[in-house]
């Protein structure tokens, strides 16, 4: 009998795509939107690798149109590899150790359908990416959370890990640098992790986003203390800046790569090849290398706007300093109990009313009172401006609606 | 523990994959090889198109780079309703009833992802393109088979279709034009087909990748005799000639492209954003009106040079002439048989000794002695020169090896 099956009722819309739609409402009424709310860059990519894509598109050739090889062009899987040993000291095999995705979220569901069967548990951080419990879900797993506040810089507790440990433990999710906190994992906590993934046996799955905007501090590449027991799950959506491209790529020991390469074929038969161009010149020209910098220094100027504007405009806001990727998780409870609001309520009203749009930190776990805050998307002025708007929005609120 | 679950070792490296690489180290040696192997257009997108991406490349904004919605472009699903609209008289809604995906791979995975239970049967002509039973198998469906065979153009026998049906039938696949024979569906067996769709309620997923390229008789729109049981599957792989970027897309009922949308949310977030802009563009434009009418003419006089060489040079080879697609299922029963070869080890020869690549036919289901020729990639002259080099190899195999 036609229908559909039981685990497809368990998929809800992406939280944040109900923002991008209520944005989408207020931008057609020609309002302007201060956007504190995406995880997309706002820097185009180099000028000389567009270039270099147009002239492509000019060739009579159906060279930028074909398939690829599934698990990728072997050029970009050589380049990835050497900029990982570059990066990182990682020491992996193009062939044995590489699958280039239709994106990270690909990747990520390549490798949740990899490994997962139905029962086995899943440690995630709470809070953490907002993408991984339906995923989970979806393949039947069970979600164990462990807290990590923002009094120790949203990093883990080993102990509290050791804990929710079973003999059902599959995997342990982790991103670093974090979305939405911004925490770039310490070393000894990631070393501590690689310990029990080897002495339990489970699998250590990277998601290594934002592994090249990192402000202060080093990214740990917990690979070295447990080849055999990471994934990393990669994308250039932040680096170069593609995101709509979805390119990314899986990292880890053949045993794992060999039936998510088998699996990532089934799902897109082929990484878009237009992407995976771009990328090869991208990361062999070595015009990353300038880019990145420059990047690097705007995102940070922009981090260090936000946090300047909240201190000076909302000084009871909680936040720890986000030493990587986009975001800054700021502890609203302060003004939140005053007004007697819960997040979802205070950044939709915050969105429809003075424009500014932004994510309620309840889409990231447990955690109460926080909003996501996004500062790469905006010029400094306009963050200034944005965070002027909120406090203006709350005291006009405590002045003529509480009471 | 960790490991790799079950359903993962059902997977199997795609067969064509296999000639792709002996292929490559063939070219590596500097070799020419005739391609008659292959599903990829020859002719590269309309120059206007490409020529339009490139101004969009030059822009410094983040507009050609952002996610987009998941469900795809709002201007693309307009114009991919637009376009069902005029080419086959379809009444769909672009929110209710369309789902842009990442090509036709992620959009035949999303609906069997979302219709199938362990333990469904899903009905596949014999014989078939080989992307399906993976797939099938993958979600736990179980196949049951309906011969097509060449007496009567490869088209299904509507009695064997009632044999095979049962309580526990979900779907049927079809894919018309064929891949690999060039059938093109009679209209009266399309009606059949929907009809016990109806009576016995399973899903009718009609995957129309070759639906503009047809050289005689129409393309049959079964939605119009099963609107709500029609699942369709289409690509922009072969018009405009994109199938490294991946984009497709799938239509059908309300109540199935709900959950379809959220699931292709889940695999890819968004379908690749310059691929939409770009078909976008190439469907609102008129562009295709002009550009198919070109292929569709360049395609028909490579496949009629086809026939004129196999008539030619290997007159004991039977097939029913293909009237759409980019294929010819040829039977060389009458050559393996006094070669004393299956299919395998003739194309994997006809590959290494003459550079000739081609399918066998055994790849496609049960039928023993056919070849799947493809006509689109080589030119006319080439095409000639390919089937008299297979005629060499013959006579020179039973002049010297065969006794």
């Amino acid at each position: 009998m036609r229908g559909i099956n039981k685990r497809s009722s368990l998929l809800r819309e992406s939280p944040t795509r109900r923002i991008d739609r209520i944005r989408e409402i207020i931008s057609r009424e020609g309002r302007d939107i201060y956007l504190l709310s995406t995880g997309q860059p706002s820097i185009p990519p180099p000028k000389e690798v567009r270039d270099y894509l147009s002239k492509l598109l000019s060739e009579e050739s159906m060279k930028l149109y074909s398939y690829t090889q599934s698990q990728g062009i072997k050029d970009l899987r050589e380049a990835i590899v050497n900029d990982l040993k570059e990066l990182g000291g990682l020491d992996l095999d193009p062939d044995k150790n590489v699958v280039v995705t239709a994106g990270g979220q690909e990747a990520m569901f390549t490798t949740l359908s990899a490994i997962l069967e139905p029962g086995d548990e899943v440690i995630l951080i709470d809070p953490t990416y907002f993408g991984y419990r339906p995923l989970i879900e979806y393949f039947g797993g069970i979600i164990k959370y462990v807290p990590a506040d923002m009094e120790n810089g949203f990093q883990p507790d080993l102990e509290s890990i050791k804990n929710v440990i079973s003999s059902k433990t599959k995997a342990f999710i982790l991103v670093s640098p974090d979305n939405p906190t911004g925490r770039v994992i310490d070393n000894n906590i990631a070393k501590g992790l690689a310990e029990l993934a080897k002495d339990h046996d489970f699998w250590l799955v990277i998601d290594e986003a934002y592994k090249t905007l990192i402000y202060e501090g080093e990214h740990s590449w917990i690979w070295h203390f447990a080849p055999e027991h990471v994934i990393g799950i990669d994308t250039f959506s932040k680096d170069p800046g593609i995101p709509g491209w979805r390119l990314g790529y899986i990292y880890g020991p053949e045993e794992f790569i060999k039936p998510a390469k088998l699996i990532s074929e089934e799902i897109v038969y082929c990484p878009p090849s237009i992407a995976q161009m771009m990328v090869t010149y991208y990361l062999k020209s070595g015009i990353r290398k300038i880019f990145i910098p420059k990047v690097l220094s705007a995102y940070k100027s922009k981090r260090d706007a936000l946090i300047d504007a909240l201190q000076t405009y909302l000084p009871e806001v909680k936040f720890a300093k986000p030493q990587g990727s986009m975001f800054l998780f700021a502890d609203f409870s302060a003004y939140l109990n005053k007004l007697n609001m819960n997040t979802e309520i205070f950044t939709e009203k915050l969105l429809m009313e003075v424009g500014v749009a932004s994510v309620p930190g309840s889409y990231f776990g447990s955690t109460k009172n926080f909003i996501r805050l996004s500062f790469v998307s905006e010029t400094q002025e306009r963050i200034h401006t944005a965070i002027n708007l909120i406090r203006k929005f709350i005291n006009n609120y405590l002045t003529h609606n509480n009471y």
